[in-house]
This record gives C-alpha cells, sequence and structure tokens, in this order.
C-alpha cells in the first residue's frame, strides 16, 4: 500500500529552525493499494436473512475458489443458513470453506481482505469483527450505493480480478477507539456476621472498575435511550471541560459517521481523509449549540454531569447500547487502527458519488429555483 | 518551534508493508514557540484611526525600545497620524523605529515577530502583508476577546516577556493561496487600416492571462457582489465538477474562517489545527445544500458555469473584491505559509473561550430551558 | 373578555361579491380579559416536591382566602405533603380551601381563574386538567422567566389584583385535539371447541376499536420511543399523504410549542397568536426535510407506513406515552379549547421577553461580532 | 367567491360572556372562486423576451377571443414585440385587443381576471400592476411547475374554460404594504445673499418627507446592497424594539415568500393561507437568530441603527432597490389587497406539490437511507 505526502516547507525563517515547520498534507487521491504477495485468503461477509443476497454470496463464492484459487473465510452462521445448508448444487463449494465464529475464532492474521455484500451496516458489522488491524475491505452494495458499499455486483468478476492484482485506491477511515468504564460499585452481600443494615447483616466489597472497548466506524451516541429525558452530560477534551449537553444527547463521530446519524443532527459534512473527530449535538436546548470539528489527536471524555437526575445511554455504530451511570465514563479517542476501504473511482469521487445518491446534496431543479433567480428587472 | 507528532503504526498486516501505513495525528497541544536566538526585531501593527489604540500603542512601544532593547517596526502611515506626529514626549522613541510601507518595502527577512494592537481585522491585515512565510504573531485584543486576537493588554509586559523568552504555545493557522487567473481579452483598439467592425477600422489584440495572487486567512468568498443576481457558479475539486452553486454565493475557508463569515452561513465550526478547507453556500436555492469538509491537500477550481448570465465577485479576508468574467479561474489552494499565531493559553482553551465570548457558543440559560428538561411526569 | 378583531374589506372588484372577501386579522395586542361578575374562586396549582414553593405557596393562600375572600381550590396530594399537612400555623387557612382530585373530582364549572405555581411543566400539567374550556391561567415562574409563566412572585399581591380587577391583557394559546384509535385486535382465546391453530382450539373475537383523546398544549411527539429505530411513519394532511418521515421521529406542535422541542429540533419560532400547526421532523434522514407550518383549520392523521417494520411510540406534552402499532392513527386538530393565558405585559412583549431570556433569541457581543464586521478595508 | 369558515364556540365559561370567545380558522380547502355574472374580459400578461412563449400566448389570445369572445388586454410592450407587431396571420387576433401601459393607464377596474404566461417572476410583475385590489390570476407555467404557477399549458382550453365557468378553488395570498418614508434632508443651494458656509453663501430648505408605497407578493428585502457592510438595522414591532440585524441583512416575507429567499436563509416553509408574516436573517452573526413568525396583524418598522456606519438597501420582490440612509424608515402590515391565485387543484395538494417539484422537499432514497435505518442488530 503506497502513500504519497505532499510535504511544504514552510515559513523557513531565519531565526526559527526550518525543519520544525514542516507541514504535512495528504492527498486524499494519493493512497493505493498494493499487495507484497498475492494475497491468498479472503473473507466473504454477507448480511444474514436477506434472500436476495444467496445467488451473488454462491456466485461470488464459485469464482474465488475455482477461479481465483483463494481460501475463502465464512462465518458459521451464514453457512447454518437452510437455503444455503441444503444446497446440494453448492456442497463441493461449501466443503473448501474455513469458517469462524464471533467472539471465538480470532482470524485477524488469516486474512488478506475482505468482501462484503450487503448494505453499509453490513460493512459496519465487518468493522466490529476487527478490534485491532483491519484488512483491506472491498464492499460491494446489492440495492443502492451506500456511504460504504461503492462497489456495483454486476460485473464483480473484473471488478474483483483488479483488487487482487492491486489496481484499486484506498480510503483510509479513521476510527474512533471507545473505552467505557464503569465505577467500581460497592456490592453487598447477606451474610451471616455483617454489619447489620435495614435489619439485614450484610458484606459489602468494592467491585473493580470495569472497562470495555470498542472500535467505531461511524459515530459514539449519547442520548437519553428509552428515558423520557436525558440527564445533562459533560464534555472534556483532553482534560478540559468544553461544554455541556441538554437536549436529546450528542454524537461524537468519525468523518465516515459525518454523513450517518450525524447528518440528520445538522452536522457540516466532512471527506473521510480529514483527520478529525466531529461532535454534534442532537436536538440541543440551546439555539447556538453548532456542531464542532476537532483534530484526530484529542482525548474526549463523556461522563454524566455531577447534578445529573438520570443516567444516559451511550451505543457504537448503534450497536450494544448500555446505560451510563454516575461516575461512570467514555473515554474517545482516535484509533490508530482505521478501516482500508477500497475505492470504486477515488476518494473523491467515491465521496461525491455517494453524496448525491445517498443523500441528494445539493440536488437541483434544472432552472426556475426561486423566482429571483431567472428573472431580469425588466424582462420580468 | 517544536513540533511533536504522535505517529501510530496502524494495520500491521502480514502482506502489506507495514510502513506505508503510518497514521499522522498531530497533538494540537504540542506545537511550542522555540526560538534558536534571542528575538531582536519586532514589527508592531496598530489599527489606524482608533485613537483608544494611542496610548496602548506608545505604552508598548517604550516598553520594547527601552526595556527590552529589541527593533522596532512600524509602517509609515502610523507615525503619520497627527496625534503620534506632534507629540514631542513619543520624539525619542519615534526616533528609534525602522518605518516602511506596504507594498513598497519588503521587510519579511527582517522581523523575528509580529505584535497586532487592534481588532480580528488588524490580524487579517498583518496576514496580508506577508505574502510569503509569517513570522510569529501575538495579538492584543483591546476592547473584548477576538477569535484572532487572545491577549489581553493590561499587563502586557509580562506577556511579552514570556513570548520573548519562548515561553508560549502556538497555533499554526493554515492559510489559503489563491490565484485569480483573468483570461486574455481581445482589446480592440480603433485604427487607420484595421478590419471594418460597425464602420470602424479596428485593430485587436490579445491581451495576455494575468494572474493574481492572494494568502487568505479567513476565507475567499464569491457571490452577487453590486449585482442583484449570482450567476451560476461551477466548484471542481482535483479537476472534477463537484458541484454548482445557485444562491448569494459562496464560501471558501481556512478552519480559522469557519467562525468567521462561514458560520453566519451555517458552517460547523472547525479548529484551527484540522487540516481542512471548508465550503459553505450562501443562501442556496436547494434546501440540501449542506456545506461540506475537505482535506487541506485538494485544489479547488471556481469559474462561472457556461451558461451564466451575469458576472460573480470575488473577494480575499473581505478585501480586494473584484469581478469574475466568463473564462475567468479562481484556484485555490492550502497555502504552504501557515500564520503561526501565538496562545494566550494553548491551542484548545483559546478556541473554546473564543467560541464561548465571541459567538455565545451552547450558551444556556442555567436551569428550565424547555419544559420537558426539568419536569418529571410525576412531578409535573 | 374583549377581543377586536381589524376586519379590512379587500378586492371590491366588481364582479365578486364584496362580502366574500373579508381578510380577518386579528391584532395580537387586542385581546384583554374582562369579567362579568367578580370572580369568586381560584385553583391554586403547586407544583409537587418542591420546598422552595412552600412559603410562596402559603403566602398566595393567606392572601387569597383572608385578603380577598376568595374560594380557593388545591389538589389533595398538595395537601398530603408533610411539609403542609403538619403545619400547624397553615390550619386555620387549610380548612377553608376546596379539594380535588385529578381524574376524579370534575371542577371545571366551578373555578374562575387559575394561579400557577412553578414551572412551563406546572402549566402543561393545568392544561391537561382540563380536556374542555379552559379558565383564564395566571402563571408565576418562582424562579428563571420561562415561557408559559410570565409572572414574578416578588410583588404578587399587586399583580393578582390587577387581575381580580381586570386588568389584563390575554393570549390564548391555541391547543391541539388528539385523538389515538387502537385498531381493533383479534384476540384469541383457547377453547375447548374452536378453530385448530398450532395444535390449540381457538376462538378469536374483534376487540372493538379503542379511542383516547388528548388537549395538547405544546406539541406530540411521534418517535421511537425505547427502541432504536423509528418505523417509517406516514402523514396525512385532509386526508392526503403529504410526506413520509424516516429519521429519529416528528413533532405536531402548536405556535406555543414551536419554542420547546420544535425549537430543539430546528423550527422556526411562532407567534402563539397564528393560527397554525407546525410540522418538525427529528433528526431526518433527508437534507431537504425542512420543518412546515400549515394552516390551522387543517385535520392531521399520522400512522405507521404499510411497509414500516418497528413499532413508534407517541407523547402528549412529554406524557402519557404509548405504542403505535400497525392500524393504529392519530388525528390531530386545533382545538375549539384554547389556554387562555394571562399576559404579564402583552402578548408581543411576553414573547419577546421570553425568546431573549429562555432562548438567547439573537443575543449578541455588543461589538465586534465578526472580523468583517467592523472593519472598514482602508482602516484595516 | 365563496370563503367557508369553521367557527367553534370555546370555552363557554360561566362568568366570561361566551361570544368574545369565538376562534376563526379557515379552512383552506374552502375558498372557491365564485363569479356574479359570467366574466368578460381577460388581461393576458407574458414574459417579454421569451421566444417560447409566442406559439402559447398567440393561442392563448385566439381562444379567448374567437371561442370565448373575451376581451382580452395585453400590455403595450408585448404587441411590440417584432415577433408579434410582423406576424399577419396574427393581425385580425390583434386588432380586437384593449392595449396599456403600466404606469399611464389604469385598466384595475376593467379586468375580469389576469391569465399569465411565465415563471413565477411573470406573476411577481403581474401582482405589482395591481396596487390596489387585485382580479383573480391564473398562472401557467410554459416550463417546469413554479410555486406561483400551478397550471401546465397542455390543455388549456379546457382549464381556462374551467376557470369561466367558476370551476375552480382559490387561494388568498396576503400581500404585504410597504411605505418607505424618506427623511427631509436639508437642500443647499448657493445664492448671492445667504448664510456663508465653506467660503459660499448658502440657503438652505428643508424637503418634504417623501412617502412611496409598494405591495410585496414575496418579500422585502434589506440588505448590504452593493456595499461589503451591512449598517446595523433596527427592527420594531407595534413600536417596540424587538432585535437588532447584524449581518447580510434581513427578510421580511408573506407565507407565499417563505418558500422563495427565505427559505434560502434558513426559514421554515408556511402554506399561504396561514396569516402571518416571517422574519428571517441573512448570514446573521449571531448563532441564536433563528427566523420568527409573527401575526398578519402587527406592523414592523425598519431604520438604521443611530450608531449604524453604513447605509442599507431594500428592495420588493426583487425589484425598485433603493438606498435607506439615516431618518428614513420602511413601514409593512399586511395589505388588504391580497393576490386572489386560482388553484390548479386545491390550495393544500398545490402547495405540496410544489414542495417536491421546486424544492425536492423531503425526497428521499427509497431505502438504505442511513446504515442504521435498515439494519437490525441481530441482521447487521
Amino acid at each position: 500500500m503506497k502513500k504519497t505526502m505532499k510535504i511544504f516547507d514552510c515559513v523557513k525563517h531565519k531565526d526559527i529552525p526550518a525543519a520544525t515547520w514542516k507541514w504535512h498534507i495528504q492527498d486524499p487521491a494519493s493512497q493505493r493499494l498494493t499487495w507484497n504477495k498475492t494475497p491468498k485468503s479472503v473473507l466473504v461477509i454477507k448480511k444474514v436473512r436477506d434472500d436476495s443476497l444467496l445467488k451473488p454470496f454462491k456466485e461470488l463464492c464459485v469464482f474465488l475458489t475455482e477461479e481465483k484459487n483463494m481460501i475463502v473465510y465464512v462465518e458459521k452462521k451464514v453457512l447454518e443458513d437452510p437455503a444455503i445448508a441444503n444446497d446440494e448444487n453448492f456442497g463441493p463449494v461449501k466443503k473448501k470453506f474455513c469458517t469462524f465464529r464471533e467472539d471465538y475464532d480470532d482470524i485477524s492474521n488469516q486474512i488478506d481482505f475482505i468482501i462484503c455484500l450487503g448494505g453499509d451496516g453490513t460493512l459496519l458489522y465487518a468493522s466490529s469483527l476487527f478490534q485491532d488491524s483491519v484488512p483491506p475491505v472491498m464492499a460491494f452494495h446489492l440495492g443502492s450505493l451506500g456511504f460504504l458499499t461503492p462497489f456495483n455486483f454486476d460485473n464483480f468478476q473484473t471488478q474483483v480480478t483488479q483488487v487482487i492484482e492491486g489496481n484499486a485506491a484506498l480510503v483510509l477511515r479513521s476510527r474512533l477507539k471507545v473505552k467505557v468504564s464503569k465505577e467500581h460499585k460497592e456490592k453487598k452481600t447477606a451474610v451471616q456476621n455483617g454489619v447489620e443494615e435495614n435489619g439485614l447483616m450484610v458484606k459489602s466489597e468494592k467491585e473493580p472498575i470495569k472497562q470495555t472497548k470498542y472500535q467505531v466506524l461511524n459515530e459514539v451516541v449519547i442520548d437519553r435511550g428509552p428515558s423520557s429525558y436525558l440527564s445533562n452530560v459533560d464534555v472534556f477534551l483532553d482534560g478540559h471541560l468544553i461544554t455541556k449537553v441538554q437536549g436529546d444527547g450528542v454524537i461524537v463521530s468519525t468523518p465516515t459517521g459525518s454523513t450517518a446519524y450525524a447528518a440528520a443532527a445538522g452536522a457540516s459534512m466532512i471527506h473521510p481523509n480529514v483527520p478529525a473527530i466531529m461532535i454534534t449535538p442532537i436536538c440541543p436546548h440551546s439555539l447556538s449549540f453548532r456542531p464542532i470539528v476537532v483534530p484526530a489527536g484529542v482525548e474526549l471524555k463523556i461522563m454524566l454531569s455531577p447534578d445529573a437526575r438520570n443516567t444516559a445511554w451511550v451505543s457504537f455504530d448503534g450497536r450494544k447500547r448500555q446505560e451510563i451511570c454516575h461516575g461512570d465514563s467514555i473515554s474517545i479517542t482516535t484509533s490508530c487502527y482505521p478501516l482500508p476501504s477500497i475505492c470504486f473511482r477515488d476518494p473523491v469521487n467515491d465521496w461525491f458519488d455517494s453524496l448525491a445518491e445517498c443523500l441528494h446534496w445539493n440536488v437541483r431543479k434544472k432552472q426556475n429555483y426561486f423566482t429571483e433567480d431567472e428573472e431580469e428587472e425588466d424582462d420580468f
């Protein structure tokens, strides 16, 4: 994988060491997929319970094993689908598969690249399977173009061949590393000889702090969950309290996520090559709470405000929703494991195509938008 | 000037050369001002025609020359102000000044750092004086805190001393390099023996393409100028037409400029350390024309649409407004000459302070924002 | 209660009956409170479980009963608060109270006017007590000014006296009449001799359609409730499908509600005297889904889309949240029972005061907003 | 013209005169065009200098004069177009026309209804011709549907016949009455025996206040005009200062205008049947300056702030732009001369059709909007 940087020497000022003024600006068109040696193994991820995907899935697997002689990894649960399990014609191909189960088998070092069949959600799922480094991902949309699924399945053979031969552009999609720390709670057990409390003899033990980690491709959402009210939530940046959230919640998203839920909440859209983190309030009570964009290098921390009367809820790319109580904290930094996403054309064109297709960005009527527009004063 | 980079090794995948996966994320708190040798010369820029600045200006100059033994550069027109020219007490100090005139004298290699007295506009002016590298700038606000003027003048002696001693954080504010190319026009002169045209003998000559360059700290604005109608304007990114602007105009801004005119036009606010360019429409006819953020490394080009019926106007940090006609083009890239702005505290705190102070960002009523907020169902 | 209408005769065109062209425009400043005879009975509503309200509540009740000889109605649950029940000094006053219980006792014809102590939520609760006509309401804020609570308690005696004497302006706040129709469901019971289904003998009976009605002062919210996903929701106006909602939900609000949750979701703010209904999407997936304002006279209906995969949830002024399934419908019209709200000054000033106080509407820094603003080109 | 009002009796409270509680809510679907006697004369307005309109214009005129025996009024300048003047076939029809000139001939009492051919701008022009009452207007779009031009020309004969027979719904579009008062200026003339001033003998005379009036269908815009800076502008409502505008300007619009320039500036869209006035800032410096909607019955006044350093400019439906100086004032009220606009279907359907067609309001991708949307957790 080759990555060119335009490096400029800036402000060569007499008394200032020139070397320290380097200004790293990455050309988004410059990243290419390059293989050290021919890829041998591919993980095929298929959205389950979607019959329209069965035929493409089988065609793809036959092509990969028989034409390309690749080792195909598939999730166990995909093969358990009766429509696949009972298909006798598919039997010989199926036999060659390597299977694995989520959370059980670690295949992260055995996969050269990934092929996804489904929608953007399928790619979010693929991302969640790799908590460390992620192999390059080639994502096909079967219905309409998605932000994360640029490839059309129609001539998949040519396209997969191009990827195997290394003829493809890449976009490195940054992910967020999220740590949720649940505070040690006092756990009380009724025992024979303990301290009396409410008429019971109890022994109290402190549970240790429990930390869970997530790699997130779109966003972390802190909201009111099933409750009618959001607790006030405090947002810290590099240790400083920067603001309090009153409203339905707050979204911390990658540039990739800026076109998902954050866009619905009013954020500007950020190209995935910009190293940044976006903070977007959800229906904030304050008219002046505009979304902001901070550098990728900062550390964010989110906690309930000390005076909060309700809890909050957190979710990760729309999954694993959990409650956040007083003392708990969510720490968010840019992950050092981005998701390398294989482009259909290149990072710039793919992005503008999906803006147009998925969000109708600046789609306009050909003429006559507003009345002011077309009419000259003398022509009325 | 020292700049630390957090460099992460990412996606160490067996068949992919690890070295190509480096992920450069800059910690915004890491930039510091460091001198190779003690600074000797300082340029003092004062907003003209503002009497409230006279006393601070004189105090500062006396301090710099007499206490700090520095060579002070001042613009000629500042000293021509009668309130300065006729002040006898100030005479001895004034004599030691080096003076220069905008567009005449090149002092860019003689200045160690700059002190600005005025508002954000004064700093924009300072930026325009340096079309190549810019010395570090220390900007005082005399009234209220500005986005670009973090220093309070009250104890200026201590603060200037800190800067001279190198105890200060820096934020490198990216600038935009803008090239305006006016197409060669056919110039026709009435002559004795030329081609007949409308009953006249004319000679036609092609004027050469004329290019003008600007360094912009906040934004380039393309709008309808004095006209009632904006021509349709085409926006290209790395050579591809990405969208057409119908409306009052379009703003191409740096992150620094995202809190200025772009914020008024609805953009999200971007921290100056994010290497990005923001594109914000002004009152677009299309409801779906949301602002976007693209990587700092791209090249933008803006032209009238071929079918446009009116001209457009362009301005640079609010100055040098000029007309854009068919065939003219405006090319915009991130400049390799950022403006090093000396922080009062650090890049993060200074930014959030100015968001609160200048834009009342998420300033909320202490309690009771909306009715939903405070009331539990059972408490009504 | 006096209400003046400016009635204009318009377009007296020769062949068109002039009388049909009347144009009714109500002057918002023209509504006044007027009594046919001196008011005798007052309902005092106090937010429960808020100790800061105890002293004002007692002072007010003593004043009303002893100084003004009024019959005071109080909710039973308010008097059960130990801080009131056990206060011996308050005993003699308390004895004179008429008490009643929500949902049990109908007092709507016995009350001349209402006094509220609490926040906006207390007034929403008061509104919910009157499903038909509502007596005029005088609402005190104890802390900071609310949208619905314009009176300051400091000199309550003078202010209450003014109201009793009929010296007050009124704003008629429109409410929404909401009918929720739950479709007849087939209810199946296992019986001895029924139809076999899954190995059981069952008898199926249709439950009748169940209708519930609500009077809403702020808004009806249809959202995803505790679920992670909103079903698609269809919005009908006077029987025509006008749009489909994809996103977090949709708010149907009165002008009064336009400054509450709808404002958080991005709506323009509407003065309570405008006869209109506002439809505001919550985090819509479509960039072009702008809030709209329709005339007060229309009928809206909201249902799950036929192809929806999840349910939706509805709530009324933030209360009585319930699930909406396939076949259920929510019908919304402007109620013919508005809430007459007594003004502190008048409908216009009260509204702009609360916009400033509660939402900081267009609160600006005194000078120097943006850099462009203050700086002339020649002054830099 | 028939107009039904739903009139509700509200809050029949014992001590309050019931009659004063009437609540007028107009059903937008209830207005119909009705003629006292068959219409005889029609004004045909055609956008000039648009060749594509020549054929439809001639066909329409032939149909009206020969088939329907109507008296056709046409503007003199329309007939002066060589393409019409020199068309011999059209001669006999043309001879029967009544012609008139803008600003010269008053035909307002001679026209039964108006037919417009052109875009929304043509209808704005038609509106400007009638400063008092306006006959009903039937507007054809020749290209794409406009907000103000609902009729398609394809089967114009049937549609015009329907209108003549009174089979049509109407929407009364409110207009704004705008008065611009230019203060008396001191006019100084150099004379022989006057007062010395700057070495000249001058006589000073006060010019009287000059008032100009306009009827506006879309909006009044106060902006910075050709200047780079807007002066601060003060907005008064019924005599009270309600806010100050800092930014590019402010739009005061009718509900009809809410879908034009106001929509571009971020306003919610208001159905033309809502009796209201919308106030929308253009690129305001304050993040919290949300658009507001006030009742149709108020009086607005706009002036330069006393401390303003620049002038402002005002225009009316995009025309007649003029400068506003210190002491000048713009007063705006709802006109009592609305524009009766003939509907293609009815006020509700026409409006939603034009929202979809002209603004792509909530146009969505059929499926897969955002990734969250379609994906269930277990299906990924």
